[in-house]
């Protein structure tokens, strides 16, 4: 982490809840001093997409006005991940200084991280060695208050754009819904193993045939005191520091040292 | 690593390409003598959904008769993931004593873990304490030969099922596309720094607008020998040991070291 010389940065914006909630108007009001902000965020609503792309259908890139007070705009029929490429390829033609995803409506936490479409749009940036930052809002309301999320936003931007990190830099950050002077301030912590343990709620369409909605309640597996959910229950906002290398190198050794069939 | 004894277990097999892919059939006859087998997969092709879930569109589960010769069948109209969590909930009312994914119709090493909705079902399974394995041959076609990948199917899956491994063991198999005689057998490896180098093909539709296909070309940033691109490359079959434990323990170490806002 070495001190770089201030410049105005290029800000790439995107989220998963789409182009018109109000977490990604936070976003873009909580940083737009910082630099120049571009959004290419999608046309509807792509919660729970995970690291999808679009593959099977041909994609639509259009110019949005009139939509943010101080950024340019862009909406597309495609995956959070989709904006990311498509930001970078189409419009930017090259890489943004920063790329931040959200503010998401609801949280973001432990495994959440794997099914999240606004983290997935920040790991893609990441994989493409653009810093990034997926932020969430422990609160799935439309009428959500960020307006501390929005303080912490800045607050964090301001110093990630201000240090030189390694290229792969992605965090995940969850902000509890909560007045700014009752949070405890920030606490860097490892994704808990807590998961939603889902059920599935069966009813029948008027023809009587049946059809299933995904449901379930959030169990805490994870009693560690430097879990996300950890520091979330104690009023911080917490702060995961992200990687895309999925490999197990503890079973990795275990299976070379051991497995016969090798 | 210890051996267990013998029983007759329940298989769970999913995968993205679809209930009808040729590669599901091949997983289902690789493994049919191993143990009671149910597929539960998607009735369309879901490549490239990542770790998606359905929560915008009622789920429907299906059962489906004579399409495979030794297991029963079930298709819906969700992606991979939600395959998985229908089947322990909805069908099995059990977790399955394995999880198998595929066999996909093309690579998944590297970065593609992370796209990948073979991979994402198997990781589900994996969250859910149930040892899971995807597989993928190289060869995108349709009309792929999966003899020599059958053969190293039933070699892993039955090696898996006679131990005790952790209980999130997941591992992402993939095979070169070649007669057996021509493979040097099965190496242990980490996931490559590879990755796709996007492009956009763009098109003008009928009515003069613009739209997008997503292209690129397959690039391979790491130069190590211990990666499943350079095993696959020379002619084995790569196994990587895959963890959902995103956190980047290195660079959480520096920030709590050196970061000023905390």
């Amino acid at each position: 982490m070495t001190e770089i010389k201030e410049e105005r940065p290029i800000i790439l914006i995107t989220n998963d809840d789409g182009i018109t909630a109000p977490g990604i108007k936070s976003l873009v009001n909580a940083v737009k001093d910082l630099g120049d902000v571009i959004v290419v965020a999608p046309d509807k609503p792509q919660s729970g997409m995970g690291h999808a792309i679009t593959i099977g259908v041909p994609l639509r890139l259009n110019r949005v006005k009139d939509i943010f007070d101080g950024a340019e705009a862009w909406q597309t029929n495609g995956t959070p991940v989709d904006c990311v490429k498509l930001a970078v390829d189409k419009i930017l033609h090259r890489k943004p200084d920063i790329c931040l995803s959200g503010i998401n409506h609801g949280a973001n936490h432990s495994i959440n991280v794997i099914y999240s479409g606004t983290m997935s749009a920040a790991m893609e940036a990441s994989i493409e060695s653009i810093p990034s930052i997926g932020f969430s809002l422990l609160d799935y309301s439309i009428e959500a208050d960020f307006t501390a999320a929005e303080h912490y936003v800045h607050k964090i931007v301001k110093s990630v754009l201000g240090k030189k990190f390694e290229k792969h830099f992605l965090l995940n950050v969850n902000i509890p819904s909560m007045p700014l002077e009752l949070m405890n301030g920030i606490k860097v912590c490892r994704q808990a193993y807590a998961k939603y343990d889902e059920d599935f709620d069966e009813r029948q369409d008027p023809n009587g045939r049946k059809y299933y909605w995904l449901t379930g309640q959030f169990v805490n597996f994870d009693e560690g005191e430097d879990t996300d959910v950890w520091a979330l229950e104690h009023n911080y906002v917490s702060v995961v520091p992200v990687q895309f290398d999925l490999t197990n190198y503890t079973l990795k050794k275990e299976l070379e040292k051991n497995w016969d069939i090798l």
